[in-house]
């Protein structure tokens, strides 16, 4: 097989594409030469935690939005691959929100097993991404930060695995200029410890603004305020953390809100959530939408309509994550390896069409995770990725807003049943709140243990 | 004229390449066609303040280091401009050592008098620059992010005027990972109330960490450490400041240094300098070089030795500054305009080589800056940019050196005369550590009134 595939990133999408491949070559298929471009050191993409923030050790941006301290704020029952479960990374049952670092080895666990980092090029940065109509070819330019060299080579395929979580949309809102106090995004978020004993305010409703200022909360801020464009979060926040509507200026280090309250604060940190951001892709590659269930132009969530040899992973928001990935990965593979025909451009249009209608009609969370869950069987029934209880993902999901509601700041400390493998995740030995060491060390300690340590 | 120019970068190498060409057209030259891309929405480069760090509102790598209360740690009659003097500008003389918003001010005058803007690209970013030989023109792509399109344009001479302060070198030191406070780059510090009442620790001993520091310890901070790697700064610092051998290790908040002492800090700030970083250019026209007076493969400082159709400006470690970018731009449009022969390769290398073993003799300040008023002197006498004292300029840099060791707290105090128009700078009207105001308002405000404020 003479076709090249070059794949953008060795994060939980780009590794799911590379054990995709790795898995039809063990069942006997004949796989096209891959090039993983991976621009850190590392694989793992967001799990690769970073103290950097800004620009790396190579002038690159920070891939990284990922902060310490930071454990699942979904059940891990809902992200577990159908190929490599939690008991068999773990060899036992481990509890149902594990911090970064476990959910970095069980990610890593996999594509060792499956012995694909040969195929990755770390300390490469593509920078542009070219398609040749005339010999029906990518250009594909990166740059190796070791050798210091740029080069350029053909490819048949180019998917682009290098997520959407990591190029801050940042707002600039009366008085930023003259704060006298740190201003950043949740993107260079890194340490709660920096906000001990500090008056914090958050910009924003959605995930970030609530794992953030519970963080800030949980490591000792001495108050947090939230404030929300349209609606407030809702959640019942510890006596210290107050939710107002959207700031409107900042005059010294005084915060401003619609209600016409005001709050003096020492730290503005802006959960205003991401871009879409490809800026190694021409204008005709290069995906633009806002961060929704279904962008269009992506024909099963994955294929360019414009060049179907240009695939996306990941592009969606996120219900479904590790899963997710997978499936489209499969999916992509099947179509490289000629298992899937693509129909024509009107007939991918027609159904991105019906479906982001569909999408907008969608109302509740439940409908929203039910709609990508639907969207992920339709991808696992088209390949051989291993069919999981999709309905059962769906009611955990239900079971984790419910019970984030009854209690904010202690649903982590709730567990589930494995859609996998059926094994029933044990409590964690220790409540969320007082379980400030997040190592895995700490995670997997016997309750014993970790009562000592 | 048929020949077209694009300019990277619209600050201050960028704005003294537009008025050099102005400047030609204004005697009756006939001049090529211009484009010049920023990509920032205003001219200034760093001048320009963005209270952004990390990544802008369009996810490019934030260009401004600059932070607020930054005063010019240089007197302001060294780098004046020999074509636009202070006293034109502000119409009365003013003192030696402005702060930032006054030399913005001061650079935008010349500029706004010669009627640059139309030829700037503003919120345009260059992404790649490729040489053609069989054309003999470059494609220059670039992202418009105001219009979201990207397009390709051949060019003649392409002028990369973009500097080199604003990619931060980011060495990893052991426990930073771990570390409860913040780490950052001098690139993103911004507001030293930040630090009010914190522990501060400075990696570094050159131009950032003792300016930084100043600041931190201007505006309150509880102490300042600074640390060195080859030698201390050796200035009279306050009784909160001290400096010590280079940071070992962070172990939690505790800073460990070579020579055995440990210190609690709150923040680290790496004044660990900068890159000459230029991802949009492929290897065979980017400049690769640290810091220094004569970095190698650029005839007369200006012309890539390879191809010098491709010019770069204000590369070298500045001692002289504005008016050096004015010498260099007037070299290169002269080069453009073909009043000046460019000789061959070899004659440019053999130049070149023993430019850097005079470079390498230099071991004292005063040898370097009048190895640097020398060069500038030479391109001076080649083209019709006014002449100076530059002896004068360099007896200027003397007093200054002397100054900030007699008192580096109190060196921005003193004042000098013009070597343009001989004007005597008078004091100003409050010392820079009372000066907490360092709006041009303030600045420029008479003494009285300043009292009042």
């Amino acid at each position: 097989m003479n076709t090249r595939v070059a794949i953008i990133g060795a994060g939980p999408c780009g590794l799911a594409q590379l054990r995709a491949f790795q898995s039809a070559r063990d069942r006997g298929a004949e796989i096209p030469e891959i090039v993983c471009f991976e621009k850190q050191k590392d694989w793992g993409g967001m799990w690769n935690y970073t103290w950097r923030t800004g620009l790396d050790e190579h002038g690159e941006a920070v891939h990284g939005s990922m902060y310490r301290y930071l454990w699942s704020n979904g059940p891990k029952e809902c992200l577990e691959f159908a190929d490599y479960s939690f008991d068999e990374h773990f060899g036992r049952p481990i509890a149902s929100y594990p911090p970064r670092e476990v959910l970095w080895d069980y990610i890593q666990g996999r594509v060792n097993k499956a012995g694909v980092r040969p195929y990755i090029r770390f300390q490469t940065a593509v920078r542009s991404v070219v398609w040749d109509q005339a010999r029906k070819v990518f250009s594909v330019t990166a740059h190796d930060h070791a050798s210091g060299v740029t080069d350029t080579s053909d490819f048949d395929y180019v998917i682009n695995a290098c997520g959407h979580f990591s190029t801050p949309n940042v707002p600039e809102l009366q008085g930023f200029a003259s704060f006298g106090g740190r201003i950043l995004h949740a993107h260079d978020f890194r340490d709660a410890l920096e906000f001990k004993g500090r008056d914090v305010l958050i910009i924003g409703a959605s995930y970030s603004a609530e794992d953030i200022g519970s963080q800030c909360y949980k490591y000792g801020a001495r108050s947090i305020t939230s404030c929300y464009r349209s609606a407030p979060m809702g959640y019942q926040w510890p006596a210290n953390w107050e939710e107002k509507p959207m700031l409107q200026r900042l005059e010294g280090k005084v915060a401003h809100f619609a209600d016409g309250t005001h709050k003096s604060v020492d730290a503005v940190i802006l959960c205003t959530g991401y871009q879409h951001h490809f800026p190694f892709l021409p204008d005709d590659l290069a995906l633009k939408t806002t961060n929704r269930l279904w962008p269009l132009q992506l024909y099963k969530g994955v294929l360019w309509e414009d060049n179907p040899r240009f695939m996306y992973l990941g592009m969606q928001d996120q219900w479904y994550s590790f899963n997710m990935f997978d499936a489209q990965a499969w999916y992509a593979r099947d179509v490289i390896l000629g298992r899937i025909v693509v129909p024509d451009k009107a007939t991918m249009q027609a159904q991105n069409l019906a479906l982001r209608a569909q999408e907008e009609t969608l109302e509740t969370a439940k409908q929203m995770f039910e709609f990508q869950g639907a969207y992920i069987q339709d991808l696992v029934d088209a390949t051989d990725y291993p069919s999981f209880d999709i309905a059962g993902v769906n009611a955990t999901f239900l079971a984790w807003k419910h019970d984030k509601y009854e209690d904010i700041m202690g649903y982590r400390n709730k567990s589930y049943r494995s859609l996998m493998t059926g094994t029933q995740s044990p409590g964690h030995h220790t409540p969320w709140l007082d379980a400030l060491d997040d190592s895995m060390a700490a995670y997997l300690a016997e309750p014993a243990t970790a009562k000592r340590a």
